[in-house]
Parts: structure tokens; sequence; C-alpha cells
């Protein structure tokens, strides 16, 4: 996967979420400035740029077309994209969506929900060099409702999604969303999936330690993304920001990565 | 809901899914026109239209502008719509997806997937008068691999996310996927969900009998929504067709409903 390399090279392994809305603008300013403009104070330290569709699906297709411009941005840049758009239908429906996210927008990754099993991911899978982002344990409070919930197997439904899809199929990558809000279930984590690569919500405006998901998460061969949005976004200084953000990762990496 | 009323007054429960791909295009033909041909032939006998956002969306913005046409097209008629949108995520993303389908595109509905628990859905159950579609059992392969799984209180997982959303805080409505698949389920779903109103997919091209859904799944509040969507886009006479539906539909209503 061409994270991997880029973490090593930016020793970094931050994602930045890109969650625009209309109260983090400046007047005048419009989304795509605003998003441009984080996206050049942040490049220098940032691995990959998280494009969430929701806060542009409610502006409607104006809105899509924004996000194409954007992900067009980011395209001429090295950078790692993904759609976080947690799609997922029957096999027939989820095709297109594929087709939407890895030929139409071509970026290189999409979030999916897996309560429809396999055959509603299995057209993401058929992609070579593309990643599919499973949702298992999210960060936020709903993820008690049930993915936490015990399966009469003994596992969590969480731990099923990941146990289970371990062993799909694919041509492209996988990698889990793991909620880091929920400390007490990193190792619990590591323990069944110890070589799949982590996308890592939650840390920053949603609670999560950066400091406790490296030392539980980080391997030696960095499978582990960091998303920040809103702390990030509304900063002041976002690319003093994730230069601290930086050095604190460049730190964790060297404990796992000489 | 002006669901149960239209079904009444037109003595059905069809709802025809808008899925629509080049390949049921005649020479010539857009897909706007091919969509707007379907609902003026099929009005007088549906309900409902069930637009999936998947084959909008892999013809990227364009898709989507397209995809707002056709809503703007249906606003105008006497039914119900449906965005087939299987969406959710953390609540505060979840407002963004609420606002882009019950503001901007302003449909009467939209299916979520309940993974992410009740927060991810609230968003979308503050909207009065708007319907909130939750996917419980659905009608491909892949309902094998989670939603069937047994829980350790004994429920199936789809019978858990019915049972703990029946008592998730509402302005709105809800109603829950059945897939029409699933045959040997429908009694048990009937038990577990006596007054709950049904959208069941996968009649038609995915094998469900529309008079075993009906024998078994109609009641006298006509809580009861059946899609088909392939069968009928694909017909050389989609009118006739919908027509011979709601034939057989008036009889199953007249032997609960009088």
């Amino acid at each position: 996967m061409k994270l991997q390399k880029l973490i090593k090279q930016k020793k970094s392994y931050l994602c930045v979420g890109l969650d625009p809305n209309q109260s983090m603008l400046k007047e005048g300013e419009t989304i795509y400035d605003f998003c441009t403009n984080i996206i050049d104070q942040t490049l220098p330290y940032t691995v990959a740029y998280k494009i969430n569709t929701a806060f542009f699906e409610s502006m409607g297709w104006r809105g899509w077309r924004l996000m194409s411009n954007i992900i067009d941005y980011l395209k001429n840049k090295e950078v790692f994209i993904i759609a976080d758009a947690k799609r997922g239908d029957i096999e027939n429906t989820s095709k297109y969506y594929a087709k939407a996210f890895f030929e139409e927008l071509d970026v290189d990754a999409v979030t999916v929900n897996p309560y429809m099993g396999y055959d509603s991911i299995k057209p993401f899978l058929e992609y070579e060099n593309k990643t599919t982002i499973i949702l298992s344990l999210t960060s936020n409070s709903g993820a008690g409702d049930f993915q936490m919930n015990e399966m009469s197997n003994g596992n969590f439904l969480f731990e099923d999604v990941i146990k289970c899809s371990q062993n799909w199929n694919k041509k492209g990558d996988i990698m889990y969303v793991i909620g880091a809000t929920k400390s007490e279930q990193m190792d619990y984590v590591k323990k069944i999936a110890p070589n799949d690569f982590l996308l890592v919500p939650g840390v920053g405006a949603q609670g999560g330690s950066l400091q406790e998901v490296s030392e539980k998460l980080l391997t030696e061969d960095c499978n582990l993304l960091v998303n920040m949005s809103r702390s990030i976004l509304n900063s002041e200084n976002p690319g003093e920001e994730v230069k601290n953000i930086q050095k604190e990762m460049k730190n964790y990496l060297s404990s796992v990565y000489a």
C-alpha cells in the first residue's frame, strides 16, 4: 500500500478529516478555499485526507461537485485519499458505489458498513490497488448498542466482523475502523487483528489520546492511521497544530521503526 | 403517515425502485427520460418510488443533479418518495446526512444502517413528518453473515436491532427493511414487530413471492410496502406489469381491509 511508504517518508501517520461546515468559514471564504487552505498548511505533516461525504451531500449536487473538486486538488499531491462514505448495499448495488468512489471519484480508499455482510462489500474488494475500510468498532456512543453486544459464540459483534472479513477474498487491501475513545478495547483489538491496518478516529475533539493509541496500536509495519478532524479544522493555526502532532508521531514511530 | 392514506386510496402497496443503468436505455434515451417514463407509466398503480442513490453516484456530481431532478419530478405527484441511501455515521455527521435527504433533497423517507447504533440514527428521527427506514433483515446472501447471527441473549442480531430501535425517541416515523427472500423468517418478524411498518424488497428479480409476503405481512393498518425494481424496469411494458401487480395487491388488501 502506498500509505505505508508515505508514513515512513513523512514520519507521520496523521490523517486529516475534511468535515467542513459553514460555521468554520471566515467572512467571504468559500468551502473550497477553506479546504485547500487546510490542505496546503497541513500537507508536509499529513499522509492522508479523509473526506466526509455527509458534509458535502448536505449541500446537494453542488456539494458533490465541490467534493470532486477538492479530491482533484488532492490528486496532484503525494497523499492517500479516503472517502468516508460508510456505504454498503446488496451486491448489485454496491457495484455502483464501488464504481462511484473507485472509478468516478477515483479515491484510494472508502469506508464501508459491514451490516449487510460479504456480498455487500465484495464489489469494493475486487479493485486492485484500492483499500476498503470496514467499520468495526466506532468511536460514538451508539457503538455500545450493537457492536459491543456479545454473540452466542462469545465474540463481540465487532470482533465477528473482523474475524469473518479477514477471510474474505480480495484483490485490494482491507483496513478496519477502531474508535480511539475505547481505550480499554485497544489491547483486545490488537490481539484479534495484530497484522491488520487500523484507521483510528476519535482522537482530539472526541476525546481519544494520541499517546495511548500509538503505544497500543502502532506496529513496526506502520499499520496505523490516526484521524483528526474538528481539532485541526477549528484550530487558529492548523499548520502549527499538525506540526506538533507530527513531531509526537515521529517519536512514537522511532520507538517501533528504526 | 401519508403513505397509509395513499395505500387505501390506490389499493396498492407497491413501491417502484428506480435503479437505472445504461444497459436499460433505448438508443438516444437519457436516464432522466427513462425514469420519468417509468414514473408516468406506473404512477396510477404505485404509492411510492424508491430512488437508489448508488446508481446516481456512479455518475458523479452529474448523477446527483440528475437524482435531484427526478426527485423534483416526483414531488408534483401524489406519491411517497424514498431515498435508498443506507446512510449512518456518528451523530455530528449523521446530522448532515439527515439534512441532505430531509431538507436539501426533501424526500419523505431515507434508509439508514443501524450498525453504529442510536446516535447515528437519532438526527433522522428528529424530523417530524419524515420516515426513517432502518435496515434489519436484508434480502441479500450476506444477511447471513451478521444479521442472522445469534446474540448471547438468544436474539438474532436483526431482532436486537428491531427491539432496541422500537424504544428510541422519535418525532418522525420508523419503518423496517425485511427481505422477502427470507420466507421462513416472516412469521418470526411479524411476532417481534406486529405493529411496525415494513418495507419489503426482494420480490421479483431477487426471488421473493408477492403472495407469500402479502399473506404473512399485510395488516389491516396497511403497514406494508413491497418494493420491486429490476422486474419492472426491465419489463417490455412496465405499465401493464404494475397494473397486474396492483390487481393482485387489491385482492390481498380486500382480505384484510374492508
